[in-house]
């Protein structure tokens, strides 16, 4: 069944009924970290630079109904009384011509109810703490109309009361009506009675949440969310739209919410604009600078304009055009918009994190930043700085995640976080040629000591060398990249191939940023590290026609076992990194492709586990065919790169087009997810729920499929030297092309399926496939292949 | 305006419409530890030992629409497809009759929807983990009706994973149904990943909740919520009833639930009975074994029988009947059961507490036995040797709570947690008679270590003695029981007047139970130390006309601040402990009287905080009028005491029926919680919601009351050497009847307003007032006063 399709830019993905299978939404956010998610019909919440410590309004996860509350507006007929919400959440009523554009940076629902037409936008404007609905109002019929808008939100007290101590909403809150703002603030609960013992939060948290409206005079407003909504009903009902008037309810204690109710009259074909504003600011004068500033629909529209341009700039940085329609769309346009949100929010904050535990990601935001260096160099540096300082112990381990507003660091103990610090440094590097950055100095998370970036990750391999096990392998410790497999459950000393192979690639980049830094003796350290790990691995770790996955109360992922014979990660990694022999390379992915892969994707084990296996630990527990013990589709995304490694481009286009969501638009009730965006998991068969995803935007295989594709699958990928030519498409196509920004200089690459292997850039032929860094802004390139 | 009534019996309130202004609830529970909180619509859910480790059934807090999910019932006419909930919630048609009865240990709610009457009992049997939901339907029309019948509950798993991890509901959790019975379980999540650190967490918790339905056959089922209610849906409309029948629905991850329909026919006049079995099992044949149990209605009634039978037995411990009808419901029934509902789950679980953080509180809980010694003699012993030995430190003091499953300490750092053992074990002893109980060995919290019970009570006043300030107070450390004074923020040894107060009243009775048991250089001691006590407190916080409450960075209750002149808990504990003089007592509880007392209840401050002010803390961030910064239920109870102590029975009882809600029961919109229990806090006239209660149910103010009503104001009080005599009633009235059963005898008591003091037991007149211990098993007891 079919819910929507990609409007002619592709750059909107218009949804053509409310009731999709899950709520698909959309991040609407600028650069000062005022994020909005907000779904289809206009359920979700809002926060300032942090879900957890500043959150403005309210979501209830996982409720019943599901999506409440969100960002309302309730149209009365001031006749007839009869009342509905233009984006279909929460009134239900039967709406015409429902229709909702999700596009980059905003999202437009329009609809039709007895003949009153409406578009409401919703978008983040570009600077400050405020969020826009702009709703135009038409009048079809021919009467006139007059008509109260109610736009409705419910606020919350920085964070989730229900979760921690409901005594907070009940007794320190507070909602008032000044100077034509609905207002919330309370008096701030001491982090000392977070019972919770939740140890990072942040005690310094002024200021206020804010609701206008501006277009229409405004008559009268609820503070007091249960005198707006009433005893025993709900958002679909509220009590105050069977009043006249709204109660002017002020809040001083209890629940919190703006309900600001204005009227307006339509003339026969006349239509007007009304603009609720909501947001967060520290005092009422900031507030009604937001007021003044928004007062013209005017600059409304020019403050849309605006965020629009952003993301025309943005996602200029690459345009592909290849035979595969999809694959141009993701490239093009939602996969960069994908990324650039994971990059914001790592794993916080989304419809399936509730944004109160997992902070931001070490190895997460790590990954994160390879996507979005070209576009946010700036902001990519600074975050590798954070992270740095944040999480990196003098030891050079890592804590697993650290909170934006607090800057604080989380858990620790896991045996990869470490090593992702390397890919990161490295991608940064290869992008932007900023050799230089190793020479900057960064503090540990533990310490004052200052070292430089370099160090930094010198620390970071070092730790991994210093924890080794009895193979002489890396422990597992806690969980490598893989959370859920917990050796260490039946294994005093578990140790880990994924994290092996982590280490020897992350070895071999160092290698070459200490070689172009002049440091060739730790060059050679660092080859010779890797190549004894490499031979290592090649000599205790292959099973006979795949890696083995780990050494923990028993061989983990190998033939000998019953259930979960094979892994995916320890075969798609021994090829990235290098480990295995050209011919292991080909037999362990043709296992792979026997084994694991399946028209929902590639599975992560087989068999599946059919029940939970202590030597395994949490992995195991979950039920068949889901999240970790189904098809995680991260890593899919490593399966594509290896394929294309072997230069096996059908395969390589085959995973992806199996795995990204779009391909399965017309059947989108089977995925439930948006189809404009990667879900972190699918339901494989052995699941009840077969091909059903989960866990939709936040998840590393956004970042880790704009590698796959453009690094691999099309096989231009920055390099310290350059950009590394070696596409892998499929035999079916007969070239593409394709234009990216690589240090300042706009690359458009034309390559050709001929049977010639040459690379000609701006007239001059290249030897080997690394293409140098132009000096010039605009490069020609012309490949045969 | 009146939503209900008491019934003749007394022993059960009426409610009469289902839109009281909160959910309006009762425990239903058994010893086992099985519990069902329970609304007049039948919101609610379900737990085993512990609401935090094995909850059973989802409720959502503060949700919208309010009190859901719950206990469902859905009835649908097969003919017509029309549907309602014979509850009224979730479906809210309009219903004949309704009426909710919350009984001693069940609720019954009745109603008739187009000439069906249905009456559903809920009560949980007295052995075992499940609950019984007893379906009687009667056909009132003329022509046959074929019902389908659908019980409905979420379930959760054993916690809420919405406000840790809600990755856990979408993977790890299974539904199916078995031999008749839906069953849930989940593969359970490894401690380790419970990212919210909450360190008391149990690891080791398999079984499985159950659903049944006995007395016609199942025709179909979901385990499914999502398919039961349907996307976009609610309770109040679930797909489900839009279908002919369920889909059976399995669960393989996802939110769980049992609907199971079963169909009935029913003649003109014809009745039958349905009974739904809901619980937890360790397996499907323990689930069995209940199903078998209960297949027959008769067996069903035999068990409500039970239930009700060891509630009147309960209740027989005191009876009373004196002029004022109210306070003798609330003596003979309610007020014993509200104490017994707060000895079992102290602050942890009810409307208000979301039995996540808070588990069983140190000082809550040693109150908590205060007024259950009678009924529950071996309860009471091993609750206390459950909190000595879980709670208290080597040192003396404790943790501030303890979680019943798993039994771990939390929290610490209180100056008054470790003083209430002392009050604690007195009153078991003065209750049972049982003096070699001090001698009794127990470990502690922190060691293997074993000490008499005397000894870990000589450890808790050792440690006060040790914890002193500048001015000799003991310091009132995180807090004293007003757990949002924190005088620490501004100040680096803070003392608090109350603390100093329960020190030399515990030093008091512990000097009596030396003494008892010929310990008499301790008594000396003690009283040495509580006679220094007293002087320095009297030397040092007398006001003027009141006392201070204590030393912070300026004098915390003093005439010569602004805001918070007077604090009410310094001068009812001045008058408890004996540490006023009889001429300071009277003139501290007159400004109580003048400055405090209001229609509302006695407030717990004047003048009421109106800003924030670090010197005091957490206390003054409340709004103005609420919670702490209002009217505190339970301080009511101590004036009420003090009252009578100083002989002011007309004081005593205004207080008491100023804060008892019962009296309120014809304006129970404003007050808005339950009229047959007492709440925490209500709102003063200072807030905008005067009169307005809040934290109903699990209150301090429960056992406090009872210790107020019947050892203060009625005056016969247990020491240890016998039934002490001081009534203090209201001089309208001529005198009242009293029996209690008190180490094993009943006593039956006539007091009578002669203006002659004479006491009687058995035809023997007593010296003093103190009633010795009777070896009968009846004692008549003649009073005149």
């Amino acid at each position: 069944m079919k819910y929507g399709y990609f409007s002619e830019t592709k750059k909107e993905y218009v949804i053509t009924r409310p009731d999709t299978p899950t709520p698909w939404i959309n991040y609407i956010s600028n650069m000062d970290g005022y994020c909005g998610i907000i779904s289809q019909t206009a359920g979700g919440f809002s926060f300032y630079k942090d879900p957890r410590d500043r959150r403005i309004t309210k979501y209830r996860y996982n409720n019943i109904p599901v999506d409440r509350p969100g960002r309302y507006i309730y149209i009365k007929d001031m006749e007839d009384g009869d009342y509905w919400s233009p984006t279909w959440q929460p009134v239900q009523k039967k709406l015409e011509g429902f229709k909702c554009t999700h596009g980059l940076g905003y999202t437009k629902i329009e609809s039709e109810y007895k003949e009153i037409q409406s578009k409401v936008t919703y978008f983040v404007p570009v600077k400050g703490s405020v969020e826009v609905w702009h709703l135009k109002l038409e009048n079809k019929s021919n009467k006139s109309k007059t008509l109260s808008i109610i736009p409705y939100s419910e606020f919350t007290m920085w964070c989730e009361p229900e979760s921690r101590n409901i005594q907070w909403s009940l007794h320190l809150t507070r909602g008032d009506f000044k100077e034509g703002f609905v207002t919330y603030d309370f008096i701030e609960p001491h982090p000392a009675f977070d019972m919770k013992a939740n140890t990072n939060y942040v005690a310094d948290r002024p200021g206020m949440a804010f609701m206008t409206i501006k277009g229409a005079d405004i008559k009268d407003f609820d503070c007091v969310r249960d005198k707006f909504i009433g005893m025993y009903r709900s958002e679909t009902n509220p009590v105050g739209l069977e009043n006249s008037v709204l109660s002017d309810s002020v809040l001083q204690g209890g629940n919190g919410c703006a309900a600001i109710r204005s009227e307006v009259t339509l003339q026969p074909g006349e239509s007007k604009d009304l603009v609720v504003l909501l947001g967060f600011a520290f005092n009422i004068d900031e507030a009604k600078q937001y007021g003044e500033k928004f007062s013209k629909t005017s600059a409304v529209k020019e403050e849309l304009e605006k965020v629009k341009d952003i993301w025309s700039k943005y996602t200029s940085a690459y345009n592909v055009n290849t035979p595969d329609k999809n694959l141009n769309i993701m490239v093009n346009y939602w996969n960069q918009y994908q990324c650039k949100t994971t990059f914001d929010w790592s794993r916080y904050i989304s419809f399936y994190e509730n944004g109160e535990g997992r902070g931001m990601g070490t190895r997460d935001s790590s990954q994160d930043t390879f996507a979005v260096c070209v576009q946010l160099t700036d902001r990519v540096k600074a975050r590798i700085v954070e992270i740095l300082s944040t999480t990196q112990f003098e030891t050079g381990d890592c804590y697993h995640q650290f909170f934006p507003l607090g800057h604080k660091g989380d858990l620790k103990g896991f045996s990869d976080d470490h090593l992702w610090l390397v890919q990161m440094v490295h991608t940064y590097i290869a992008e932007t040629g900023q050799l230089n950055f190793l020479d900057e100095h960064v503090k540990y998370a533990d310490s004052q000591k200052v070292d430089t970036v370099y160090q930094h990750l010198k620390a970071a391999l070092d730790y991994t060398e210093r924890q080794k096990g009895p193979n002489g392998l890396p422990l597992i410790l806690t969980a490598d990249w893989n959370d859920t497999l917990h050796l260490w459950m039946e294994c005093e000393k578990p140790e880990s191939v994924l994290t092996a192979q982590f280490y020897v690639y992350a070895l071999k980049l160092m290698a070459k940023m200490a070689e172009k830094t002049g440091r060739m003796e730790d060059t050679d350290v660092f080859i010779a590290k890797a190549t004894a790990m490499a031979d290592l691995i090649n000599e205790k770790c292959w099973d006979g026609k795949w890696y083995i996955r780990g050494f923990g109360s028993k061989i983990i992922g190998s033939n000998k076992n019953d259930e979960a014979k094979i892994f995916l990660n320890s075969q798609v990694w021994a090829v990235i990194s290098g480990v295995a022999t050209p011919e292991r390379a080909k037999v362990c992915m043709d296992s792979v492709k026997e084994l694991l892969a399946s028209e929902e994707g590639v599975k992560k084990v087989w068999p599946t586990f059919s029940k939970y296996d202590q030597a395994y630990g949490l992995m195991s527990r979950y039920v068949k065919g889901r999240k970790e013990n189904g098809i995680f589709a991260h890593s899919n995304s490593w399966a594509i790169a290896a394929e294309a490694l072997l230069g096996r481009g059908d395969n390589a286009f085959e995973y992806y087009s199996k795995i990204t969501p779009l391909y399965k638009n017309d059947k989108a009730e089977v995925l439930a997810t948006e189809p404009y965006i990667y879900c972190q998991t699918i339901c494989s068969e052995d699941s009840l729920n077969k091909g059903m995803g989960a866990n939709s935007w936040l998840t590393g295989t956004a970042s880790w499929m704009f590698v796959a594709v453009n690094h691999y699958i099309l096989g231009i990928k920055p390099e310290l030297d350059g950009l590394s030519i070696k596409p892998a498409i499929p035999a079916g196509w007969n070239g593409f092309t394709y234009s990216r920004l690589f240090r300042g200089c706009l690359y458009e690459i034309e390559v050709k399926r001929t049977g010639q292997k040459r690379i000609v850039a701006d007239g001059v032929e290249v030897k080997g496939n690394i293409l140098p860094v132009s000096a010039s802004q605009k490069c020609k390139v012309s490949i045969e292949i």
